[in-house]
């Protein structure tokens, strides 16, 4: 089974297309976890990585019946250095004891064994003195395309290999997003046109039993135009759509993203879940995890009528 | 004193514009090292970290009075987790220690509070539980361009705020490059050339004392004339120079990239410095570091006769 299957599979067990965004900011974490993690810890970046985890596993507990994936953001992890990344690869292992599917949103790119490097550590295994060891043990990871081919190949190889899966990005959800990704060829095509037909053209040797391949794309909810074109040329590409929520995207921008199967994307949302107690009048500090749990009820809710 | 300054002084003063890469593979660290760090750490994770840290000290050591510059690639640090980032924070530490400037080869890409969280990590402080402080002190990073401005915008905030530098993706080193850079839009200009002229424009408000800003570009020692055409787009910005040596560049190929002041880039080496033992017939696995100090030696000699 292809990573599109697995993912396709847990999809239609949950009846969810929702990925949630593990995005922690130390800030923002109720005050009681926070001030038991520096209880614990001496240190104040140990502090901050349990603070993370535990606050991560609270919202895994109350979403993993609900969802079939979640999308932790490493750069609010690798911003505690080594102890936050401990507090990142332990997250993803606390997902997958949940039975959820882990996109490791790292955007890395690069060439030959560097590509190969990261690819090992976040998709495959490494050679520790001899002994071969998953370090950073996601499904699937976030690429940026800028470097050709050469800084996907050592990813896709990895698809194959372990059964994993990539998303790269194609048309992202920011403003500026058109700086590079609009501009117009000399063809009439437009470089996001171009780069998504060579990331359909990149998986195409690899389509599951659901119809999709494991070389995913990475297309904006902000831009519901482009998102159409893109699935009319990417047929078989599963997108990782941001931009959803807080970032102002509704449930009518993503309905271009699905297929007519109601397959075809995931949709992620982050701190409108995560961090959903702050703007409720319902939940209390204490009670984060249930006010991120009705969140994605709501969420859940608000996309299944349009796929 | 902007980035740009500080490197510029720097380069004059040891007369180099070489910038070693640091890109340990642990397979490739002489064995007595490799043994040492076994014996002195249980945790094969932590012995891989202090075999890095330990074989980086002494390429350190052995060329910081020769070069302005080092450039420790993440990627072969993240490999082993957590260990691996702690082994990547203290390489930079030590490089400082001895007065290098530090390049982090991270290719970070991001938009928003996101990228603010790469930014802080890398270039400027972060908030532990109200302490701020900084977490991977490096003087400058790399980054990919294919988000826009929005993706370098939270960076170039840091370049101003503390004296930073960072690199940017324009035309880079690698075979297919060319898929998405060498792209010709309707206007006649190519992917590359757009990207230089806008990463021109973003440096353009900063330009220091010694003539240049502290907005990079990345730009390949394989592809001269399309370096010979973005030296003219770019006269005020420093390029990172990769692909002399192991992947074919030689100095003439990268003589396009300096302007008529001698400066204007760096030019990066990595295996063919820091693995030099290998392919020797003068120095033994003991002597790696006396092997990278000959081998630096000879760069400089090779490209100071071309700039």
């Amino acid at each position: 089974m292809n990573f599109a299957d697995k993912l396709n599979k847990a999809i239609k067990e949950k009846n969810s297309v929702v990925c949630v965004g593990l995005d922690p900011r130390l800030n923002k974490i109720p005050s009681f976890i926070q001030e038991s993690a520096l209880k614990e810890n001496k240190d104040k970046f140990k502090a901050a990585a349990a603070a993370i985890l535990e606050f991560n596993s609270g919202i895994i507990d109350a979403v993993c019946d609900l969802v079939p994936v979640v999308k932790p953001q490493v750069a609010f992890y690798e911003i505690f250095g080594e102890e936050g990344m401990r507090a990142y690869r332990q997250t993803i292992e606390y997902a997958h004891s949940k039975g959820l599917i882990v996109i490791a949103d790292v955007k890395r790119n690069d060439i030959g064994s560097t590509a190969e490097a990261y690819a090992d550590s976040y998709m495959g295994t490494v050679d520790v003195f001899g002994e071969e060891t998953s370090v950073f043990d996601a499904d699937a990871v976030t690429i940026t395309p800028y470097l050709g081919w050469d800084g996907i190949k050592p990813f896709a190889e990895k698809c194959a290999e372990y059964n994993k899966g990539i998303f790269i990005l194609v048309k992202t959800s920011n403003p500026s997003s058109g700086d590079l990704q609009d501009l117009v060829m000399n063809d009439g095509r437009s470089v996001y046109e171009i780069m998504g037909m060579l990331v359909e053209s990149w998986g195409a040797e690899d389509i599951g039993e659901s119809g999709y391949n494991p070389i995913g794309a990475v297309v904006g909810a902000t831009y519901p135009d482009q998102a159409a074109r893109l699935r009319e040329l990417m047929p078989n590409t599963i997108f990782l759509v941001p931009g959803y929520g807080a970032q102002g995207g509704g449930a009518q921008d993503v309905k271009p993203c699905f297929n007519k199967d109601g397959l075809g994307a995931i949709v992620n949302s982050s701190r409108d879940i995560i961090f959903a107690y702050e703007n409720s009048i319902d939940y209390k500090e204490e009670d984060y995890a249930k006010a991120a749990r009705a969140a994605v009820v709501a969420m859940n809710n608000d996309i299944n009528k349009v796929r």
